[in-house]
């Protein structure tokens, strides 16, 4: 079994974290957060310090954006300078895909293989070992970062071997979930403005063309009010901002995304940004007049 | 058997007529095209005008908006006044509920049962007799219509006594689809400006939180290039025009919808009103210059 470090402790590197000690891996763990790091301590994980690159084979980077990964990966105490040869870097957060080509070729540059490897599924299938991961890397990067993959995973879509692929379709899969909530928000309210029952909503149109897997997913949220953060409003300024970038470089307009975008950030400057986000709905009900379940 | 009037014999209409034949109903067909009627007619439908109402117990009427519903059954020849008592209109155009109360309000007065009844799944489940219904009406309005229902579709969500309530159902169902095809252009466009093959991206993405219904009906037609129209452009300009009237009226302001509308509007006006509805797709990647396949 190998000696995986995992830097990042949110909710989905935890998971992860978990997954990879019942699989029987010595697993380290750092976090700014001491507190996420003790917790991990309980149940056998190593306390590292994110900026003191521990002994290991595979290093499973899931801060929250390319700039943590950056401040993690390098300078002269970084880890792509203390980790040794043969070991592999499986770079999980959002970032856009130049700046995963760019976090490669330093770690190229180092002797380090690197998998572009973004993960989507959400902390409870992070927790069971059940992630899918969008990853794309060398033949070695792969081989190398089999072992924690088959413990972090359900499903693994290989992208080729130039990085940059993972990240570009993990931006492809944010533009729609993103833009998937915002409009399950909209529809909650026009229906319950002209009179339909939340739950009825759901039922109907979970059976018809207008659904989604966010829909099915984030409207049941909105007919238990219950917005108790599993994904929060602040991922989205962060994503669909990565997402708008691409496509002004691309040349492109997304105005669709872009709509999403503003409501979120209008959500986040509203104070929700900790919120879950399927909370977007209040968004639309306030002005609309529309009591959501479980509101005064 | 019932003697049933479909008036409205577009791809759905026909279909519907179809489903009808085929359950052992006597069928009278009228359209705005007489060659629709006489397709109609080659198949056992017996050819009346849409302006002279037949001899009929269920009126289905699939005309393409509430102006068009008005003046086939409204005034003193309208079918209204012609059909005869104990009869029911099946009203399946996609309008606002406010539109549709009026309607039910005049039948009512005509002394006939309404069913507020919109339809989704298009065409291929029209032919099939596996459409969806969302459907609203009086106890005696569902008992009349029952006969043709039963063989003109699969579910029938049966959303109370209060006509209104299936067109708004509707739109809730026409908002998420129309802002899920503009993802979905917008989606296949950013990856494939990023270097993504497009039927990688429908591979991954199908299996991914950022999947809908739509996506996994449209893409392909993109994937395919093959924009035959299952489902025009045009219909979207009307559809989410209705729903952004629905939310003005409430109050608030769906500003994801209002970008979907301002696409396929564009679009539209681009002279694609008559093709698949998948081609939205071209408004982005044109300035992106990205060449979809099938094209030069």
């Amino acid at each position: 079994m190998g000696r995986i470090s995992v830097v990042g402790l949110g909710a989905m590197g935890m998971g992860m974290a978990r997954a990879l000690l019942r699989a029987g891996h010595e697993v380290a763990g750092a976090d700014i957060d001491p507190a996420r790091v003790a917790a991990l301590a309980t149940e056998g994980g190593r306390p590292v310090e994110a900026d003191t690159p521990a002994q290991t084979d595979i290093l499973v980077l899931v801060v929250l954006n390319a700039a943590q990964s950056r401040a993690v990966l390098g300078g002269p105490n970084g880890w792509l300078a203390g980790l040794g040869p043969g070991a592999v870097v499986i770079s999980c957060a959002t970032m856009a895909p130049d700046e995963a080509r760019a976090l490669a070729a330093e770690a190229e540059a180092a002797g380090i293989d690197y998998l572009d490897a973004p993960i989507s599924g959400g902390a409870v299938r992070a927790d069971e070992g059940a992630l899918s991961v969008m990853a794309a890397g060398s033949e070695a990067a792969f081989a190398r970062a089999g072992p924690a993959l088959d413990a972090m995973a359900a499903t693994v879509h290989r992208l080729g071997d130039a990085p940059g692929a993972g990240s570009a379709m993990k931006a492809v899969n944010q533009l729609l979930a993103g833009v998937h909530i915002a409009a399950m928000g909209e529809a909650m309210t026009l229906g319950m403005a002209h009179g339909l029952a939340p739950e009825r909503i759901v039922e109907v149109i979970s059976a018809s063309a207008g659904t989604s897997w966010m829909f099915e997913n984030r409207a049941p949220h909105v007919v238990e009010g219950d917005y108790a953060p599993r994904s929060a409003i602040d991922i989205w300024p962060k994503d669909l901002g990565i997402v708008c970038d691409m496509a002004d470089a691309a040349g492109f307009d997304p105005a669709v995304a872009r709509a999403a975008l503003a409501q979120f950030r209008a959500a986040s400057a509203q104070g929700l940004g900790d919120v879950d986000d399927a909370v977007i709905t209040r968004l639309y009900a306030g002005p609309a007049g529309v009591r959501l379940p479980g509101e005064g």
